[in-house]
């Protein structure tokens, strides 16, 4: 028995015992004639004692010379600690140790094993199963599971069943790409990886199995934004003999009992917006709603003079920054310099100053009088002492170059705090998006989106109005979850193949097998996914991803740690029947 | 909204309500005056009622010409049946339909959705989500969720945590063989699934993470046997600062959970046995002990005569069977018969009877008298009325062969009641196993599995002798579990690669990232896997495991459904820098 105890679990009512602990060597504590070592494990730290007074000075020696990261067992009497620390629940005692066993020796880590390292991002990874001894990417795992548990206890209860569909599955290649698998006993053809499971799930609703989750990877292959990863985690869900809001309630209630416990937050009723709404409000469709500056549009007020910019421009439109009429000429100039920058790729920025005394003063006084800019005032909400920021431009990007000054703006002033929580639907979205380079329209959510009731009709005339049975829920400026009522309806499915430019060959290789399951008797179903990587890291208060990934890949998709992907043995390759075509 | 109930939900207190039902069609009386439809969905049947008197002739109509497995949404009132069914948890009501909507029309399926239906395997495969409807499959994959459920609850519970790890891993080429993932992003390299999460949980445990589970798909490219898949799902855990000991109280533990929760089942403490004695008592490494008819071995009680294939054999083993002193010499021809088939492979069979007079009459009468024969009855267990059989040559065949006969005469006699559960663990596995073809040893387990304390030094000269510290749960002749305590040691690591084969430089490519962990504070630790697909099928007291996974893939690894594996596009091979090579 290595342990009686773990190294997080002795208080002073264990006072006297006899304990067995084992774990790692923290830090030792060496003042000659006494030395304390703090022992580790996953529960706690406990602090050992060692003094020529009491232990042998053969033992005193050894724990002396204990290295940092040494695997140890020890035996000993618990007492009493003089000077308690209040910050460690084991503060009040230490283990007075008779014996100690060296079980495995330790070279000096490649960086400490504290709460804040001195190993940057790339040496953490590379030496990962050394980086997750260290609290907080520890107790990121450890949070990740409470989540994980969380998530299926309430599903289960509400009565859906998880339900495991294949990884080896069929290349479609329509979207992102697929990883591929070559099979060896069927020559020459390949299996793909799941992007999703929604082509099952969907089957399971025919199958009438009418609630279905799964806490599943899926894969990409894409060339990977900072932040993603080629195989994540998705919670995904279905729903047989439901409408959208059928589902928009049985997840509204999945998320709030999630706040409550595991943040211990009530929310009330989500607010839903349409996509269009979102748009105009926020220029995003996943609108951070914890602060305001919200959008006001100033084409009607702001197009009567004589300032060509905004005359041209399709959209004018400003927020009104909390404080900011004191920002400096300094500050300003900065402002606009970021907003000129290539990744948000304004070509400049309107402002208007709120004075205290109810002035305004702006970049534009040569073409706007103090009425002109109480109206712009009035139309963003801004209050004496805001600044307003205007851009103009074609609408979509002028809205994105907006809404990244508005994400920015509130990070700096603070008001994207990591402990409140303001969740929201976005509703309505559209069926298709057009891709500008290629001028074809393709499926925004995918081919199995229902359009909204009435609407299939637009799809000749005006593809890009056609809205769709489509929702996501929004966090704190996050995507955490999106999902759509499908089509069941074979006819339909069709239609949308069609529009989405598959010949009626390419439809029946790729999906046939759906398109005859709904021949048979398909029910009314929807579905949601949420992508867990992020939900967490949002439940737990940070943006980033990595540190909720036991064992993350890096931006080219190369796990740096066991040095993956690697080259293979010929004798591989030829069993697979393939060959390298560098 | 699709329903206010569902079809499982109405009793004789909702009589009176008015209620709103969808399903499916499943099944159409139609009287001509009156019509019942059963309508089905996950949650059972409803009956609903169609009469001339209380419906309207339109709808009666509409009723009566509905197809098999059309979806419908129906109105009506719940009444009381005239003759109720017992048999059914709605059977005391029928609902007077006032409304009658058909959501979704149906072809006839190509099989009959009932509990015994008339499909064969190939064509219920082909159209699985019309299987899922069946009620033997649906309530199998419910009975994988419930289980998966319980597992996670016991494990998290007992301080486990559920930790995800990478699916896109690294290619170690000795064992089963690697499905492989070409990089598109790294030219010539590949990913592999893994065949297990054996490293990283490892990995975990020098990471401090000190209880972790999975829930886990799995992969091997192996060549099918029946009942396996080339995916699968494993509950894997492993824990730090353990012994064996430890391992088998934690995992016993669970496994009484389970039986305890899932079948309503308290078994006693589990019987361990060795390895050498599971052999020598049964023939085999998991055996079945629902039953005896343990092995007796008669070389000490049959090598003295002249009956030469005795004489000959490396051993000399019967069983007795109860009951057995009653087969005709018909039935006796055709166990031979039986044992002689090229599955199982013996040469023929002696055999005894036992008769109910006390005398013994055996197929070698000529070498063995009465005093001889009583002996073996001594030996193998065999009481009057029996039947004794003796199989004999190499002591490794020849024990498989009795082992299959005793495992097919079990079965013949009923002895295999799957509503009986009789766990075992088998301990002190040999380390190495020898490969006959190659005339070398590889690793029973792993190659981490760690040798018994002080048995290191056998490896020079007695290889086969060494015995690990490695365990297989067994449940009723399977294995469920199977686990090793780990070597921790980074020198012991080394050798064991050496014997198993690797030089350093491979050793150092494919396992050089633990090899290094190994060198920062490796606790001890040791784990077990237990193969979910088996535990479930068992539980639900099955011995295939196909009805209780969604979708399963025939024994040439194609998914028949999706018709995957496929071919895929030239442009595809070519972003991953691959040609095929047929």
């Amino acid at each position: 028995m290595y342990r009686s105890n773990t190294c997080g679990a002795l208080r002073a009512s264990d006072t006297n015992s006899i304990v067995t602990l084992s774990g790692w060597v923290h830090k030792v504590r060496d003042k000659g004639f006494v030395a304390w070592v703090d022992l580790r494990d996953r529960y706690g730290i406990t602090q050992l004692v060692f003094d020529q007074d009491r232990t042998s000075s053969e033992l005193l020696d050894k724990a002396r010379e204990l290295g940092r990261e040494t695997v140890i067992q020890v035996k000993g009497e618990v007492i009493e600690r003089a000077s308690k620390n209040p910050n460690m629940p084991t503060g009040d005692i230490e283990v007075l140790v008779t014996e100690l066993q060296v079980l495995n020796e330790s070279k000096l880590p490649p960086f400490t094993i504290e709460d804040e390292t001195d190993g940057g991002e790339d040496i953490r990874m590379k030496y990962r199963y050394l980086d997750i001894r260290r609290n907080p990417v520890k107790e990121s795992l450890i949070f990740r599971h409470k989540v994980t548990m969380e998530v299926r206890k309430y599903l289960s209860e509400a009565g859906f069943i998880e339900v495991e569909t294949p990884y080896l599955i069929k290349s479609t290649p329509e979207g992102a790409r697929d990883f591929l698998v070559p099979s060896r006993m069927n020559e020459g053809q390949f299996y793909a990886l799941p992007q999703s499971p929604q082509t099952f799930k969907q089957l399971l609703m025919v199958g009438g199995m009418d609630k279905y989750f799964q806490i599943v990877k899926c894969f990409r292959d894409e060339d990977l934004r900072a932040d993603r990863q080629p195989e994540f985690t998705q919670i995904d869900c279905e729903m047989a003999f439901v409408e959208q809001e059928d589902i928009l309630n049985a997840f509204e209630g999945l998320t709030k009992y999630l706040l409550k416990e595991i943040k211990g937050i009530d929310v009330s009723d989500f607010p839903r917006i349409t996509y269009d709404e979102a748009m105009s409000r926020f220029g995003n469709d996943k609108p951070d709603i914890r602060f305001g500056m919200e959008f006001g549009e100033l084409n009607a007020v702001a197009q009567h003079k004589d300032f060509n910019v905004f005359n041209s421009a399709e959209l004018v439109v400003g927020i009104a920054v909390p404080g900011g009429a004191s920002y400096t000429r300094k500050e300003i100039d900065k402002l606009i310099d970021w907003v000129r920058r290539p990744q948000v790729g304004a070509k400049g920025m309107v402002y208007v100053k709120c004075n205290e005394d109810g002035s305004f003063k702006s970049s534009v006084d040569k073409f706007y009088d103090q009425e002109d800019l109480g109206k712009w005032a009035e139309v963003t909400q801004a209050k004496a002492g805001d600044l307003i920021c205007v851009l103009s431009g074609d609408t979509n990007q002028t809205r994105a170059q907006l809404s990244a000054l508005r994400m920015e703006l509130a990070q700096r002033l603070g008001l994207r705090k990591p402990d409140e929580f303001a969740p929201l639907w976005v509703i309505d979205f559209p069926l298709l998006e057009l891709d500008e380079e290629t001028g074809t329209y393709h499926a925004m959510h995918h081919p199995f989106t229902s359009p909204k009731p009435g609407q299939l009709e637009l799809l000749d005339s005006n593809p890009g109005d056609v809205k769709a049975n489509a929702y996501d829920l929004v966090l704190n400026g996050n995507e955490i979850g999106g999902g759509s009522i499908r089509i069941h309806d074979k006819e339909i499915q069709a239609t949308m193949f069609k529009h989405l430019g598959f010949t009626p060959e390419e439809a029946k290789e790729q999906f046939g097998f759906l398109m005859d399951a709904f021949q048979y008797g398909a029910p009314p179903h929807g579905g949601i996914a949420f992508g867990l990587d992020r939900l967490v890291a949002i439940l737990g208060g940070q943006e980033t991803i990595r540190d909720f990934i036991a064992f993350p890949k890096n931006n080219s998709g190369r796990d740096v740690m066991i040095d993956a992907p690697a080259h293979i043995d010929d004798e591989q390759l030829k069993e697979l029947h393939l060959r390298l075509d560098l």
